[in-house]
C-alpha cells in the first residue's frame, strides 16, 4: 500500500533548536475524507454506470458483467462483510442487496438466484449527474444525500433520491458501504 | 456530562508489582457503539412516532408538536449543522430536510414554509416495528438498513425501506445523523 | 451547541434542474480535524502553561489553581470518563493521572492525595514552544508527537518528548484525551 | 480480505412478515475495536520482543533482523505513511522513529544511518508483561497507557511507561500507529 497524503511541512525540532536554529521537518499524514474525494467518488460511480451501459450496447452482457464486477470490487466495500445497499428498483423479499452477488445481479441481471433482476446498468444510460443536497464528513466516513439524474438514450431523465456513505480503505480509496436509492414519492 | 462506560477491571500495575504482588485497577472507557444501543435507539424512534400520534389524538396538534420538538432535539443531530433526512413522503423541491424546521414540519405539519406537509406523525399510528436487513458498526457510527412497519389505527400496515446512521454524542447518547426512508418500489 | 463548519457550496438540485437551470445549495458539514486546529490547540496548551505560571507569580497559588481548573475543563477530556495522562515528572504509584484531580494536583500541587506534587505549572515558565516530529490525522482524532520546549524565567530551556491525541467534542473544540510526556533519554 | 465479525442474528424481515411470520436474518458487521483485541495485540508485541531476543541468541543478528521486519510489517502501521514512535532509549536528533527504517534500526541495530542504535530487542529479554493503567476505545481506535515490565536473562526487571494507539486495518487486524515509551522519571 502506498503512503497516503504523507507530506512534510517546515518545523523546528528541539534538538536542532538547542544546537542552533535550523529547519527540520514535520511528517503529516492526513487520512480525513475530503469533499473533493467525495465528489470524485460520486462522479466515478456515474461514469461506471454509463460505462457498463455502453459496454453492454457495444460488446454484450458478458463484457458488461465483467466490467460491473470490476466496478463493484473497486468502489463498494463488500469485502468488509456487507454493504447496506437498497437499489432503486428491487422488491421484497430481495429488496436489500447486502452481498456482492446481489449487487451484481441488480446491475447486470442474468442470475437465477435473483429472478426479477433484468440489469439496471444495461438500460442504455447515456448520462449521469449528481446533485447533492448535503454532504456530512465526520470520523472516518463521508455521507451524501441528494439526487442523481440519469439520462437514457432517448434523452429522458430519471431522478432518484440517493444516500451514499463512503469510507476510506487502507489504500486511501473511498468505498461505498451504504447506498440507499429510491424513486421520488409520487405525491398521492 | 456523565462518564460513559467507565469501568474498571483488575490488573497489575508495575509499581505495585515491584513492591510485591497486589491488585490494581485498569480504567476502561469504551465509546464504541453497540448493537443493543442501536436496537434501543430504533425502538425509541418507533415509540416516539406512536407517542406523537397518540398525543395528537388525545391532546391536539400543539401538544403533538411540542412532543415532536423534544423528540427531534433528543434523537436527531441537527445541532451538528445538518441531518441528512429524506422522509418517506416529501416531494421536490423540498424532498430533503436538512434543517430542524424541515423535520418538524414533516412530522407535525402546520408550517407555511413547508406547504405540502400535513404531519406524518399525526396520522394515527398505533404500532411501529423495525426489521433490520443489516447493521454495520464502524468507527464512531452505526448504520442500519431494513424495513420499518407501521400500523395505523385501522390495522393497515405500511412498510418503508429505511436507512439510519447513528453517532454517539458527548453524553453517550445515539443520535440520528442520516435518515433515508422510502416506499418500496411498486414493481412496474 | 453551535453548528460547526456548516457552509454551503453551489450545486444544482434536480427538482430545480428539471424545471430549468438555477443555482441551489449543498449543505456541507465537515467535522474532520484539521492541521491548523491541531496547531492552535497545541499553542493554547503552551499559552495556558505560561499563563498559570504568570498568574501564580502575580496572584498566588489559589488564583493559579482556579485558572488550571478552567484550563483542564476546557482543554482535556476528563468528562469522557478518563484521560490517558502521563505527566513528565510523576512517579509510581501515581505515575498515570487518569482523573481530573490527578491532573490538577500535577499542575498546581496542594493536594494531600498526591503528596509528591509540587505544581509543575507553578515553576515560573516564561515561554513554551512546540516542535512536532509528526502529526497523524485519522478518523475522529489527531495525534502529534514531538518536542515541547519550555523556557524558565532564568532562560533555561527544558525539552520534553510529548505525544498528544486530540478529539473534537460536540461543540467542535479539540480536547486532549491522551498526553504522554517524558524527559529525553539521557544516553549512557 | 476476509469478512470481519460478520454474523447473523434472527430478525423478522417485512416482506416475510406480511406473507406470514417467519424467521429471517440480520447481517451484522461490527468493526469496533474490543478490549480483548487490544490485550491480545499488546501480548503479541511482548511475545515478539522476547521472540526476537531468543532468535538473536540462538540464530544471530540476521535472523533476528528478519524476524523484526516481519513483526514491524505485521504489527505497526508504517504503510499508512508514518508511525508516531518514540522508543525508550533513542536520543536527539533521532529521537522519533516515524519511518520503518528507524524502527527496525532501533530494534535490531546494524544500520549506519542510525549509528547510536545497538538493537533494543537483542538485549536478551526473557519475559515481557503489560500492566495497563487505562484503555480508551473510541471511534476506529483504542489507546492504552500503563507500564510494560520486561525481564532480562539475569532476572532484572525494567519498567517503562508506555502509550500505544491501535487502529484496525482492512483485514481486521490491530496495528500500532502511536507508540511512546519512556523510562520512569527518577525523582530528583
Amino acid at each position: 500500500m502506498p503512503p497516503r497524503n504523507a507530506l512534510t511541512t517546515a518545523a523546528f525540532l528541539a534538538g536542532v533548536l538547542l544546537a542552533g536554529p535550523a529547519m527540520a521537518q514535520t511528517t503529516v499524514v492526513n487520512q480525513a475524507v475530503t469533499e473533493s474525494e467525495v465528489l470524485a467518488a460520486q462522479k466515478a460511480w456515474c461514469d461506471a454506470l454509463v460505462g457498463i451501459s455502453t459496454t453492454h450496447a457495444t460488446q454484450g452482457q458478458p463484457a458488461a458483467k465483467a466490467m460491473a464486477e470490476k466496478v463493484i470490487d473497486a468502489a463498494y466495500g463488500y469485502q468488509m462483510g456487507a454493504v447496506l445497499f437498497k437499489p432503486t428498483l428491487t422488491v421484497a423479499p430481495q429488496t436489500f442487496r447486502t452481498t456482492r452477488a446481489g449487487a451484481l445481479a441488480y446491475f447486470v441481471g442474468g442470475d437465477t438466484a435473483f429472478p426479477k433482476d433484468t440489469g439496471f446498468a444495461l438500460k442504455g444510460w447515456a448520462k449521469c449527474d449528481v446533485a447533492n443536497a448535503a454532504i456530512f464528513i465526520a470520523g472516518d466516513s463521508a455521507t451524501t444525500m441528494g439526487n442523481v439524474n440519469i439520462t437514457g438514450k432517448d434523452g429522458k431523465v430519471t431522478t432518484v433520491d440517493k444516500t451514499w456513505k463512503f469510507v476510506k480503505d487502507d489504500a486511501g480509496k473511498l468505498r461505498i458501504v451504504v447506498h440507499h436509492s429510491s424513486l421520488p414519492y409520487s405525491g398521492s
